[in-house]
């Protein structure tokens, strides 16, 4: 992070290296990113339905303002627009504008925006650079830096997709006031995972600044989007494709998103991950691969973001999604346990495999909180 | 190509070599190419439902008896079934079956096999690897080198896609015999595009041996798959992202795709690009670009594998096609255009732009055989 309070981090990619900017305002140097990703001048914008009234047409505007030409494109907001059929209707949508090899996605919004943006990308005639906006806490920390782009699939999320590394990531932490407090609250449990599988310091200030980030002060939130970057680049960087220690990133998400799919997708996927977490560290302390106590730690850290009011899961259905993710993604769940705060325990790999009687005590442990 | 007459070809590509076989016989080497790609022992053999059952479920049938687990998938055969809904239907057959991200895919058949299958392929869970099995000219000397893979749309053919090399290449010419001779004479033409491009003693050779490449002879064959192979990786392993130079392998291509559309693909690929290749080398030799004569030398050398009872096809739907194609690829048509046999003319990098009136005057003059 730079003295002005704006980070700028350089992740390398096997095509090239990339700069993430994170800071408020870093939304006006969208154009420039955009022109020179885009040698033919024209770009993609797209966007939801509902941020795209308050950031996708800004960003369109911007980059007329700078001599583009632009074709805004939106689709209806939601996990359920993230499929096959969204992303034959933006490429189909390109086409018919006649966007040329030489064009580029400029993808504005959160998760679903920054994958399936960056799936339409990556197979637009074979590929075209992709821009990526993020204008939540989860797309800034976790969707847009990676390349992994993608759409869900009848049998699970994310199933279809490609590697597809952004050409820029512009990270503007002034917009992270336009987002619901719950979103907020949804997108900085992936930050507490980076703290809790890569830096115990890290975890201990973001306990310190919650509130503030959770208000979204734009210093606590540059500080923490740009760290949350640096880790995770650090960490993709040494394993692009995912072939070996990227792996520790599913820290929580193995439980997490079979808690998600459990709830039909009602709970939102930061408290899946949260519940995840919890889990996987209770899993964890009993087999004694985790340090006793890092449950509590974790439970006491995470305890703000979680919305005592939300769509209760039942175990059993959890434990059902996990039997049959087990078919869809070939073999047994692996399991990221930590050794403690900060780090994690090396497996088999970087990970463990658990067996099913004691995943079932760690999802009725943490789905029965009432 | 090697002294007992089987050609193996290395390219390089960003994500490693792969390795091309040519010879008869090569099919045998599947399983152990297939073991190589799939750690966990499982692959899906995808074929279509005429080049299945005499191919296709041979390499099932091999792959099964090295003790691969097979899951075996078929399409309906023809350019009608390159679609995101073929696409879609087969990723939803392997995901059921519950391949994993250490299972590969095999592709066995002609180009729309191996640009359908390596796309599945690109995208399955982000990328598996692909093994590609051509049995056709078009294939074994095109399509399965070079890492292009893609789907037709609505706007045009392989308008959506990914780069994905292949892990291997077995190109089996001994199979080539059970192809009928009119698909054989398609195929080659893409051979005589090598020569004219890149090798004038190659292009000579290839008009020496015409009738024995006809006629299927595995000699002949062998010899001419190699090399064409070689001269196309050679060109790849450059510019695998087709940003330069690349672009000299579309010869013949611009105006052969806008006549292969104007018959509504009645017309053959290797036809229409030969007539291409006819109408840009007039139009380089009146241009003054092309050395006098050079047309005729192509015609000459096409005439046995052009058949008089071809569809035929309007300058007219040509030229309207070509102006929607501008569109739908951003800006104007480009063409690459020859200096002499075996030598590309440099333009404005490789390709030149020209009215429509001399494009007219060179679709005219091919089309109207009669």
């Amino acid at each position: 992070v730079r003295p002005d309070g704006r980070g700028l981090i350089e992740v390398r990619a096997r095509g090239g290296p990339y700069f993430v900017h994170v800071g408020p305002g870093v939304l006006e140097r969208v154009p420039t990113a955009a022109a020179e990703s885009a040698r033919g001048g024209r770009v993609a914008v797209i966007s939801d339905d509902r941020v795209g009234p308050i950031h996708g047409e800004r960003v369109a505007e911007l980059c007329t303002a700078h001599g583009l030409e632009v074709t805004y494109l939106t689709f209806r907001a939601g996990e359920a627009s993230k499929t096959r059929k969204s992303w034959s209707i933006l490429t189909d949508q390109m086409l018919d504008a006649g966007l040329g090899r030489d064009s580029c996605v400029v993808a504005v919004g959160g998760g679903v925006t920054t994958d399936l943006g960056g799936f339409v990308a990556a197979t637009y005639l074979r590929g075209v650079p992709v821009v990526q906006v993020p204008t939540s806490y989860l797309a800034m920390i976790d969707a847009s830096v990676g390349g992994k782009t993608g759409v869900d699939v009848r049998a699970g999320k994310n199933l279809v997709g490609a590697f597809h590394p952004p050409a820029a990531v512009l990270a503007d932490t002034a917009v992270l006031s336009t987002l619901p407090r719950e979103e907020r609250a949804q997108g900085l449990v992936e930050a507490f995972k980076h703290g809790a599988i890569l830096d115990e310091a890290y975890f201990a200030e973001l306990t310190s600044v919650t509130d503030e980030l959770l208000a979204a002060d734009t210093t606590a939130a540059t500080a923490v989007v740009s760290r949350s970057v640096q880790l995770k680049a650090e960490v993709v960087e040494n394993d692009e494709f995912e072939g070996g220690r990227r792996q520790i990133l599913n820290f929580g998400h193995t439980i997490g998103h079979a808690i998600e799919a459990a709830s039909d997708y009602a709970l939102g996927h930061g408290s899946a991950v949260a519940l995840g977490m919890l889990a996987e560290a209770w899993i964890g302390e009993q087999t004694g691969v985790t340090s006793p106590g890092v449950g509590g730690v974790l439970a006491a850290a995470l305890e703000p973001l979680l919305d005592p009011g939300e769509a209760t899961v039942e175990a059993s259905d959890a434990l059902a999604y996990l039997s049959s993710d087990k078919k869809a993604r070939g073999g047994r769940p692996r399991f990221v346990l930590l050794d403690r705060i900060g780090q994690v325990a090396e497996g088999d790999g970087w990970t463990h495999s658990i067996d099913d009687e004691l995943v079932a005590g760690a999802l009725t442990r943490v789905l029965d909180r009432s």
